[in-house]
């Protein structure tokens, strides 16, 4: 149950805001493990949604589901230089595979059986890529057997130091897409098309508007040739990475050795993506919509769409609104809305207002005596306005104001991202900005890794993408921001996540 | 692509069959990781199918999925003496979490940092018990919490020595249920209740009928007051247990402390319940159906259930069968039929038959120029039989028939399994069944485990399940197989998986 504990204001201490919001829509919690987090219920269930929804449009653009295994042999990931590097500082690894009585009792009964070593230590996956790629060189023969499409939703480790609720965890549930193909051009198409999918799920479904680009060499996977990234900008004006897709070029092919036949009777390396959203976007989902009574969640996202509280005093009003609730849940949930009746007789209607709200839940029916006689319902928006609605059609009005809700909180979304960002800045704009409010910066970049690391050092801004054309401001910088060489790009700063 | 190549028959050698038919099928594939399998998208849609249908079951039952880490203190594991004995032999154990360079190139660039030793080694969970019951501490604190209805799907890992596709590898993919309820009954009956749900996915999604009872203490799970299982026959008369529901009693909640307030206003222990089925299920519904040509997957499960195959010589005569193909395929996916039009124009037409049929889709339409005449495709049953039917209505008859291959895999394995179990074996009997064709033997049991210990040395049976009422014999055993002495309960003996 939610305690009746006060949520920090965002103005006051974001950080700790975002931590109240999880905790008091009981969202996760954190575990006895060092940097995992539970992820509890109601967090689940928006992931579930997320899933569903992601799943079906991967399908729709003919990708299959598979799994490989969670233990990478330690070798494997050696043989892309650049990707042992990127993640050779934060892996799990597993050296033995039995516990032995120490004859104690109790939690010091059993430590590691020296016995047991494994000749060859087992990375847990921080990613697939070669493990797959060690398949994919198994199954690719031919030219026939391309495109490969294919996808799978699982755990992930990381040994991060510093880990925030669904932001940063150990361990993190993700989705990873990994495509080969023929042609350099198909691949390209994928990564790009995959780009395109999470930034439709994120403004569609989420309500959370996006920029798309490229990243830099500096902020690119390890492993890939090019890193394409959906960048989102949250509440306090930092960056949020929601998703990547990276063009892998030959990389992995070359160090796995997937050879396949061509049509014209050759031999060459597949060309390949990868692609990944996680359990960050839930992290993404809070910050973007939520305020200091709790959870704001997209309807079309949100485990429970409408909650139906009952207003009596006697036993006989009781049994009247009752049934009046169960009658509109019924009807509700005959046109697929996600409804529940809270008929706690425990708890004032007044407590289950604040609790729902703190759950994010957007709509909230209160039917009372007096409404019963008026054949209605009093319907409170959790992004702000109270009505009395009719209760005949009200199916239609609830499925038209969930629409509305979804459409206002991207629309307040992307308000607040415009006026958060920045376009032709100067470098003591830049400075000033990342010193102040922060936000989106747009400025030439001269494309060296110099100037970014400087921008880095002073302001703790990075380049969040070189953005896509649709993102790019009318007049093009002709200048570096940071050192006034001719701009190669127009780049997006921000302070991030 | 599946290769031509033969699959070994079942009486010639039913473990190569098993491994002939998932690799035809490319339902699973070996991984380079020890143990560990990749399950391929033909198997993983399956899975998937199984997973929607059991995820709603439980939802329906008042369940909620959740996650929990993948990792357990190994002092967790430590706490409920049964259950570390029972799995400390064979987990999997993070004692590191850096590799560092060598300076050699390639697969030889790292080893495990040894400056990176985890104070507490981590145990990769075998089940989730020990990490869940430290947070139930954490949530619960009044009857007013209770009951807690959980379940998550995840990964498991189990360090076993001899392993085989599905049925037994090393990492393998689950649902665990936890419960935890206020009173004793409450969780006798919520094992009960899963135990049922079980039964009915399996027998009515599976068309795989199974027995229900209870687990001698012998092969109860380790730490359980009692384990209730679903067993099933397999086509060469072993059992392969599909599912548990365990009655925990107040166990784990009194070595993790899960105390609450009762509606009286006393202090108790909570009483509680886990449940699993895992991708074994996979393995369970290849060696209940299929045959010495692949795979039969029962259609609610299939994730394709038809396909057609248009069959032409002539460029006309292609186009003309492909526009049947393509509307007669819009039709049936708009009947809700997974469907596939095998347009292919470089694999002949009994290729792909053979193909189709080694992937075990229930139904292939057979479309050719004289069909398209006469408004009729040919209708071929992966169970057999083959038969003109009309396009006009083709729905119609394509979903019935889909029906009734359903209905007759579960009879066909009904009437098996009826064939290949023995009521009231003598001691003699027992020998005997188990050294020539296997099987269910139902006899008498003293319940001591010196009998049970005997008659698994000499017979290598086990008993599966003391049945539950609507499975016992009608002439109830007076007498224990074994020993002569008065039986406590009828038993099922076979050789399992």
């Amino acid at each position: 149950m939610a305690q009746a504990q006060k949520i920090t204001p965002r103005a006051q201490d974001f950080s700790a805001w975002y931590n109240d919001v999880i905790m008091q829509a009981e969202l996760a919690d954190y575990s006895p493990v060092r940097g995992c987090m539970v992820i509890r219920p109601n967090g689940y269930g928006i992931w579930e949604l997320m899933q569903r929804a992601l799943d079906d449009m991967f399908k729709a653009t003919g990708h299959r589901n598979a799994y490989f295994p969670l233990f990478i042999p330690q070798s494997f990931l050696a043989k892309e230089a650049e990707h042992v590097e990127g993640f050779a500082k934060e892996v799990a690894l597993v050296t033995h595979t039995r516990l032995k009585a120490t004859g104690k009792a109790g939690a010091g009964a059993v430590v590691v059986d020296p016995a047991s070593a494994l000749e060859e230590p087992l990375v847990v996956r921080p990613t697939s890529e070669t493990i797959i790629y060690a398949m994919f060189a198994k199954w690719i023969q031919s030219y026939r057997d391309l495109p490969i499409l294919m996808n799978q939703w699982c755990n992930i480790v990381r040994w991060e130091l510093r880990t925030r609720l669904f932001l940063r965890t150990t361990e993190f549930l993700w989705q990873e897409g990994h495509t080969a193909h023929a042609t350099e051009a198909e691949a390209e198409a994928e990564a790009r098309r995959m780009l395109g999918v999470y930034r439709t799920f994120q403004e569609e479904w989420m309500a959370m508007p996006v920029l798309t680009g490229v990243k830099t060499d500096g902020e690119k996977f390890a492993g890939a040739v090019r890193t394409y990234a959906v960048e989102a900008l949250m509440q306090d004006n930092k960056a949020l990475q929601a998703g990547t897709s990276h063009f892998l070029g030959q990389n992995f092919a070359n160090a796995f050795d997937v050879k396949f036949q061509t049509a014209a009777g050759g031999l060459d390396h597949v060309w390949s993506t990868s692609w990944g959203v996680s359990t960050r976007l839930i992290g993404g989902l809070i910050m973007t919509h939520s305020d200091d009574n709790g959870l704001v969640c997209p309807p079309r996202l949100a485990p429970l769409q409408v909650v139906i509280v009952p207003i009596w005093k006697t036993d006989e009003e009781m049994k009247a609104v009752m049934e009046v609730g169960e009658a509109v849940k019924g009807a509700l949930a005959k046109a697929g809305v996600r409804v529940h009746l809270d008929g706690r007789d425990t708890v004032k209607p007044g407590a289950k207002y604040f609790e729902w709200e703190a759950r994010g839940v957007p709509l909230r029916l209160e039917i009372g005596p007096r409404d019963v006689a008026q054949g209605q319902a009093m319907v409170a928006r959790r992004t702000g306005g109270k009505a009395p609605v009719k209760l005949d059609g009200l199916a239609t009005t609830v499925t038209a104001a969930l629409d509305e809700i979804q459409a206002l909180l991207l629309a307040r979304a992307l308000e607040r991202r415009e006026q958060h960002s920045v376009r032709g800045v100067t470098k003591e704009q830049l400075i000033a900005l990342m010193k102040g409010d922060g936000g989106f910066a747009y400025g030439g970049f001269c494309g060296s890794g110099e100037c970014e690391a400087q921008i880095k050092q002073e302001t703790g801004a990075t380049v969040r993408v070189l953005p896509d054309p649709e993102f790019r401001s009318k007049d093009q910088p002709k200048t570096c921001v940071w050192c006034g060489k001719p701009s190669v790009a127009e780049a997006v700063w921000a302070q991030a996540y």
